[in-house]
């Protein structure tokens, strides 16, 4: 019996889920009987350079089932991206500690990372097997009806707005939550479904699919707060201009930007200070508040889609699978099968690396500032059976007896 | 028998658990044979005014049961501020629906609120009972060992900074997060519950109880990232300098006041933009990332204290015993009696009206920077026994092979 040693590694945005997919990694491979090690890179690629290795065969099954409720990267992250030299020294590391097998965790830069590693192990001869497992809140990956990491984010970001739309029709006013997304608008559009009674905010949902303009946004917000009187809003940080130019990108005094040359938009509570700004300045309305929902939807521990905790495992079980009874490299991805059911097929990383998925036009309403029935048709089953939800008094008025 | 009319009315900002007192009131009148209708008034002492009421009689008990599970205030809020001719209005309306009885939920304000009409009744010979029934997420009550509202939302910062501990653990860098509460510091210093293992972070909590000096903070944060190699940081939306001025109103172009003549010091980013932009200039720490804890720690739908949950609940049931069978107007208080036990006192109106509790010298590190073990024990019954925990994996380091 051979004796294989697998190495597997996370890498990007933490999730709430990822560490269930790291767990489905060590529990699978643990099965198989020629697996003699599983180690994991603390940091991502950044700890496979560095030669940062932990031993996840001696972990208890208690403690990697506690892991795997729990949200962020266990094993830590990086944004690093590989150039050539950076992956022969993945290599180096992998074929010193004689690792055959190498699963990494992540969004569509990672998938790129493991493509690289992939072909530059081919042409060094070196026998490795590469397996990439999506994750990333942003749902941005091709040819996965949706990815692990999503369904719990949307959720946050459902509850949340639920809260914020209660709290705006107790204290009305115009509320402006920013939501995090790049260039899909997923996460984004999950705030609608917060909605349950007529009337119910979002009432206006702002995506980056497509272009944003003040005037319109503004005569949008007017709209609303005349119709409701108040006005709850959902915007994707990536809104831009018709130049492609970030609404945030052309306030940021100093523009941050990551290894991969992302500006960086979380973290800055600028673009909601921004449009509450503009709409206190134009629409003379007083009370406007903002919130950017920051680090809090990726990381809140005790918010969670049990759908999504199940897929992130199953999405890491079968990628072990993959790797152990097939030949080839690649991506798992889920395929929505019936409604609802799921099933994972692998995919060769050329699809998914580095490429981005938005949402398609379909969901997307066609005044450009809400979602289609066909959008909550999708997320709703991702977001588990135990969703919270609100009510509402239906106590009728009192008759007026004074005469004021 | 007589028939007794009730008016029941929620104040000031929403909270997890306000419908709770609510349905309280409610379903605890509706007991009474002798109470012949509950009514609501929308939008607090607003409705009153405006004589916009409900008929709450009319609900039906698994409704009210819904309202009750649901955040942000069920009949609507404000933030009016009495004066004598406001209060007179509002003793027309009792007066012309023949109200005897009225409860008003909310805090600091609203029990000044409650104490105005009392007297202005009382010397107006009408003959009203009024009860305050707390409320307040910023937990500054005096008299109060804790007010409802509060365990629900400490229990949501503390899942935060549990979530963003290990976000921050994941991908380091310094993390800023930007809690409510003016002049009373609870809110923030429950972020310190989020620790569970050597190094978790928050590894520093600031206070509006203490000065905040800005050279003081840097050093702070310092040691702390080269201790950690990270830093995750608790701070109130109301820490000030020494002369008062709070370090978000330095900033703010235009300083917003409600009607209580506060500063806005929520609904924007600012303060902890300020706070990281200070960091990466002067500690030259590239990977700083501020957010801003907003509406949702007080409105999220779904993260809720089973504890608050029911105190909320039973301060209510207990306002409609001392209003029904006492003889005077107050304020119920919950007093801890036990480890973890509580009962009910009825307070003069005077004793908690506009006043301000905050945090205990006992309850903060003498360094300031941080609270004490005892705040600990203060805290950690009222966030309910099912809080969720984070693991951490323990697997041993694999021994380096290669020579770099």
């Amino acid at each position: 019996m051979s004796s294989i040693k697998i190495l597997v590694a996370q890498g990007g945005g933490p999730t709430a889920v990822i560490n269930q997919s790291l767990v489905g990694v060590v529990l699978e491979a643990r099965r198989f009987p020629q697996v003699e090690r599983v180690y994991g890179a603390r940091h991502g690629v950044r700890g496979i350079v560095d030669e940062d290795l932990l031993d996840l065969t001696q972990e208890t099954l208690a403690n990697l089932e506690q892991v795997a409720a729990t949200p962020a990267s266990a094993l830590g992250s990086t944004r690093d991206k590989p150039d050539l030299a950076y992956c022969q020294r993945i290599l180096a590391t992998l074929q010193a500690h004689g690792i055959s097998h190498f699963f990494y965790i992540g969004g569509n830069d990672s998938s790129d990372t493991v493509r690289i590693v992939s072909e530059e192990a081919r042409k060094a001869g070196h026998p490795l097997r590469c397996m990439h497992i999506p994750k990333t809140i942003d749902n941005d990956l091709m040819g996965n009806d949706h990815t692990p990491g999503f369904p719990s984010a949307a959720r946050f970001v459902a509850q949340a707005f639920a809260g914020a739309n209660l709290d705006n029709a107790a204290l009305p006013g115009v509320y402006v939550g920013v939501i995090m997304g790049r260039h899909a608008g997923f996460l984004t559009a999950a705030a609608a479904l917060a909605r349950r009674f007529p009337g119910d905010g979002p009432h206006l949902v702002y995506l980056p699919e497509r272009t944003f303009k003040v005037d319109g946004f503004l005569a949008d917000v007017k709209a609303a707060y005349e119709k409701h009187g108040r006005c709850v809003i959902a915007v994707s940080e990536g809104i831009h201009d018709e130049t492609g130019a970030t609404i945030a990108e052309k306030l940021a005094k100093t523009v941050e930007r990551d290894a991969h040359g992302n500006v960086q938009l979380s973290g800055t509570g600028a673009l909601a200070d921004l449009l509450c700004d503009e709409i206190k300045d134009k629409l003379k309305i007083k009370r406007v508040r903002g919130d950017t929902f920051g680090y809090l939807q990726r990381s809140f521990l005790g918010c969670v889609s049990g759908v999504d905790q199940r897929e992130a495992r199953e999405a890491a079980e079968k990628a072990v699978q993959f790797a152990m009874w097939g030949d080839r490299d690649g991506s798992v991805a889920i395929r929505r099968t019936g409604d609802y059911a799921v099933d994972y097929v692998l995919q060769p990383l050329e699809a998914v690396a580095a490429r981005t998925r938005t949402m398609e036009d379909a969901l997307i309403a066609p005044a450009g500032n809400d979602v289609t029935p066909a959008f909550f048709d999708y997320l709703r089953p991702l977001l588990g059976g135990d969703m919270p939800v609100a009510g509402r008094l239906r106590a009728p008025a009192v008759t007026k007896v004074l005469k004021r």
